[in-house]
């Protein structure tokens, strides 16, 4: 394993000196930013991350923030999603995708008002896109990041810590909406949202000068509750079908090749600039799908690559993700399927580094 | 030190069979790619820099390509260097900047054909900026990142080593100039530049399929060159006054405050989508400007955020980057200095975690 050379091209956070002094073991980049992978072992994490409650430190999840009166026009310019119908205080999951109907990241939108919106995306610089886009069709809206940084409440016991610190209010947030709430004199958005299927919550720390005061804020107050530092879990999010940009789909992939057809309304996305290009896919369908899959066999070494997913001699596939998954008692994994092979419970095989490993294709690991 | 957590994120490259084999301690990550930092020791890395040559892996300076009839045009709306007296041959340095003179990217601009650009990146997803520039502003230019991954062969054998591997031919191509070699029936560009003060070669390997057998005739033909596995050098790149995007810049800073006004020409690059926004720091100059900087006392640890450089209990600048350097037997810094103390000689402050130290800002550590 090799260390990772710490610069300050790899920015840290407002949370930084928490997730230190809490022992972080490994790190990954995500948005030129320091983004914690380990705290205890991937699997301790994984077990806490299901049973008690966990702070994460995701403040690469950057803001790309929209400012003016044409800040809704742009955002439909971004995403085959219709959004005609969204709310100020909704959150929605948005596939931005370029002129070629390629995926260029997969953040979540928040409205914070009719000409005020924050993307909050996965890792690729989407502000420079979407700068450019602002630019050239010379649009009326300020694009920016702003001192915005997400921390993470996710588990079982994330609603009593909450509770806790944001008092009882906290509890009717419902899933993917936001509201404001209190903190030392500061107003937050606080969504019910994240990445992992433990439910939880994500706090938009508005302000870098309070990020640890709230870390410190919402550890003392769940000390009861066994709260930990955590972190996006390799093993819960494969488990989950969660997508990570970058591992699983890139700028080759439409958004119904990553399975986002349901989150596409390409015939009344009107004003999206990869309509055109997608509107036959969206009529069709694509000829590959991501899938989860199960590699039979002990557990898998990391897959920092492709792997190949064989039906015979043939690929039909790669394994973009992967890891073992205690609880599943099988290896679990994400990875891109041709649609020969795509069915549920569909026999194939995975190249991995440790050998031709049989696999099987899942609907999904929660049923 | 904590751990990199590698996936497919972090991209691979098409040399990192030979960058493992060769014993490679640590990676930072560069364009979602992972970009070695330390084979030996940082120290004994810097020392066979200077004495000897290496071969590194620098495929994480992405390249984008611009092709077709708006091409040319669209280089010069990316930044404020007059382009029209580059011949294809020529490498250019070119700052990009925003609507707002802000830095986006300092890469370098390799001009193949009058219609046929790449633009060899710094640490930023700077094909989100050309492709939006070109759909908003509906250019008639093709923009992608081609299968292309810089090798850099550094020090001073290089030149020796490179004949033994393109012939002699190679020595007569000028800096920052390049030809087209061949190697296995490839022809590849071969530049002379690099990310060091050193000498040497960048050979833009195009086709993912040769870089470990090109990787292999190098190794195998500077065998008795001791030549070795390496990459760029934190404290030779300081010592030399290279920048680094990410570390000593952001785009928070124009053109000008990085010292960078040399490669600007903004009253003849018309057309550059910053221009207006720069004339005003074109003519007056900024306000704070990049310095190189001797920090006193015994060698400071790894500069991983910004450390204040201070006059009595005022700050007028922040040391970005910052090493312990054997040659120079001090502490060698880049820092972003206010005017009132950016001229040579000038006694500062500077706030580093071992305390605070006397500095001397230095026009330059190279004279």
């Amino acid at each position: 394993m090799a260390l990772i050379s710490q610069s300050r091209r790899l920015r840290r956070t407002p949370f930084s000196d928490g997730v230190e002094a809490a022992g972080v073991k490994a790190y990954t980049v995500y948005n030129h930013m320091l983004l914690p992978t380990v705290f205890r072992s991937v699997q301790e994490d994984y077990h806490h991350l299901k049973s008690a409650v966990q702070i994460w430190d995701v403040a690469c999840e950057r803001q790309v923030e929209l400012r003016g009166p044409d800040a809704g026009k742009l955002m439909q310019m971004l995403t085959p999603r219709d959004l005609r119908g969204m709310q100020a205080g909704q959150c929605y999951y948005v596939p931005i995708v370029d002129e070629t109907g390629g995926m260029l990241n997969d953040p979540v939108a928040v409205k914070l008002a009719e000409d005020r919106w924050w993307i909050s995306i996965a890792d690729s610089d989407l502000l420079y896109w979407v700068k450019g886009i602002a630019n050239g069709w010379r649009l009326d809206v300020l694009v920016d990041e702003p001192d915005v940084s997400p921390l993470a409440i996710q588990g079982p016991q994330a609603e009593t810590l909450m509770a806790r610190v944001f008092g009882d209010s906290v509890k009717d947030v419902r899933f993917f909406r936001f509201g404001w709430f209190d903190f030392q004199g500061r107003s937050l958005v606080i969504a019910r949202s994240g990445y992992s299927k433990q439910g939880g919550y994500e706090i938009y720390v508005e302000g870098s000068d309070i990020g640890m005061p709230l870390w410190n804020a919402l550890m003392e107050a769940g000390r009861d509750l066994d709260v930990h530092a955590g972190c996006p879990n390799l093993i819960e999010r494969i488990e989950g079908g969660l997508l990570s940009y970058g591992n699983d789909m890139t700028d080759d992939n439409t958004p119904h090749e990553c399975g986002l057809g349901r989150f596409c309304d390409t015939q009344t996305a009107i004003g999206c600039i990869g309509r055109d290009a997608l509107l036959r896919v969206a009529k069709e369908g694509p000829i590959q799908q991501i899938r989860s899959i199960a590699i039979d066999g002990p557990a898998v070494g990391g897959c920092d690559r492709w792997w190949p997913v064989l039906a015979g001699e043939k690929r039909v596939g790669w394994v973009s993700s992967a890891a073992w998954s205690p609880d599943f008692n099988t290896n679990v994994a994400i990875g891109m399927v041709r649609m020969t092979h795509w069915d549920a419970d569909t026999s194939v095989h995975v190249q991995t580094p440790d050998g031709l490993r049989e696999a099987t294709v899942r609907e999904k690991f929660w049923l």
